[in-house]
C-alpha cells in the first residue's frame, strides 16, 4: 500500500487496529483456558466480549471511512501472541503461568493502546469526529483492561504466587 | 527456559526487556534518519540516549539478579520494529512520514512501559526493593517519552502534514 498523506495513514492504522483485534479474540481464548485464577479468568472472559465490541466499532468505522478492502496481518501483534504463548507454554506452576498471562496480556493491551491513540489522533486531527469518538471509546476500554489487570497483579495474584512457592518448598524441606 | 517461579518469571522478563532495549538503540538511528521535523528529531535523538542509559541501568540490575547468561531475541519487539520500518518505508511525503514514525515510536514505548510495569510489579512483590526503583526510573522515562510524543503530535506536527497536503492540492488545482 503506498502512503502519500495522512487520511491514507490513518487507513493503514485502521487495517492494523483490525487484523489485531482479529488476532486478540483467536489469542484469548487460549490464554482464558490456561488460567487458573478465577478472577484473571473472569476479566480475559469479559475482555473477549469487549474485544468483539471493538471489531463492530471497527466496522461502524468502515461504513464512514472504508478501509477494510485489504486486511493486511498486523505483525506488530503477531510477535507479541507468539511470545506470550511461547512463554505460557513453558510454565507449569499455576500462580507463576498467570503471573506470565497477565503480561503477556498487558503487551496485547498496550500495543492497542498506542495504535487506537494515533488513530484517534489522526481522525480528531482531520475532524471525522464521529470516528475519533468511537476510537476514543474503545482506548478507555482498552486503558480500563490494563488497569483492571495491573489492580489483579498487585492485589493478591502476584503474592499467592510467592506463597504457594514459598509453601511449597518448605513442604519439601519437610 | 524452565521457568517454575515468579523470580524465574522475573529473569525472563529482564532478558525480554535487555533484547528489546538493544533493538531500539539499533532501530532508532534508522527512524531519526527519516526524520523531517526538527523537534521530532530532537526528540527521538535524546530518546536514543535514554535508551543507552536503560541499557546501563540493565547492567546495574545484572550485577544484583544475574540474567544475562543468555538473551533471547524479544519477538515482541522484532515485531514491532519490522512493522514500524515497513510502513515508514512506504511513505515519501515528509510529513506523513513524521506521523507514521511517532506512531511506530509511541508502539514501541507502550511495549516498553507494559514490560518494565510488569518487571517493576514482579520486583516489588519479591522485595527487590533496589531493582524494583531502578526498573521504575526507566518505566517513568519511558512514560514521558511516550507524552512527549503525543504532544508533538498534537501541539501542531500533525497539522502541519494537513495543511502542506491542502497547500500542494491547491497548487496542483492552480
Amino acid at each position: 500500500m503506498k502512503i502519500s498523506n495522512l487520511h491514507e495513514l490513518l487507513i493503514y492504522e485502521l487495517r492494523d487496529l483490525y487484523s489485531a483485534e482479529s488476532q486478540i479474540t483467536k489469542a484469548l481464548p487460549k490464554l482464558i483456558s490456561k488460567t487458573s485464577n478465577e478472577d484473571l479468568k473472569t476479566a480475559l472472559q469479559d475482555h473477549l466480549e469487549v474485544t468483539h465490541n471493538h471489531l463492530t466499532r471497527l466496522d461502524e468505522i468502515a461504513e464512514e471511512i472504508e478501509f477494510k478492502s485489504q486486511l493486511p496481518v498486523c505483525v506488530g501483534i503477531k510477535g507479541i501472541i507468539t511470545e506470550g504463548d511461547k512463554v505460557v507454554a513453558e510454565i507449569s506452576d499455576p500462580a507463576t503461568r498467570d503471573a506470565a498471562i497477565i503480561s503477556a496480556a498487558q503487551r496485547v493491551e498496550h500495543y492497542e493502546i498506542a495504535g487506537y491513540g494515533t488513530a484517534m489522533s489522526f481522525a480528531n486531527e482531520m475532524s471525522h469526529d464521529y470516528v475519533a469518538d468511537l476510537l476514543q471509546q474503545t482506548l478507555d476500554e482498552e486503558s480500563d483492561a490494563d488497569k483492571l489487570l495491573t489492580s489483579l497483579a498487585e492485589g493478591g495474584l502476584l503474592s499467592v504466587g510467592i506463597n504457594s512457592a514459598a509453601a511449597k518448598e518448605e513442604t519439601e524441606e519437610e
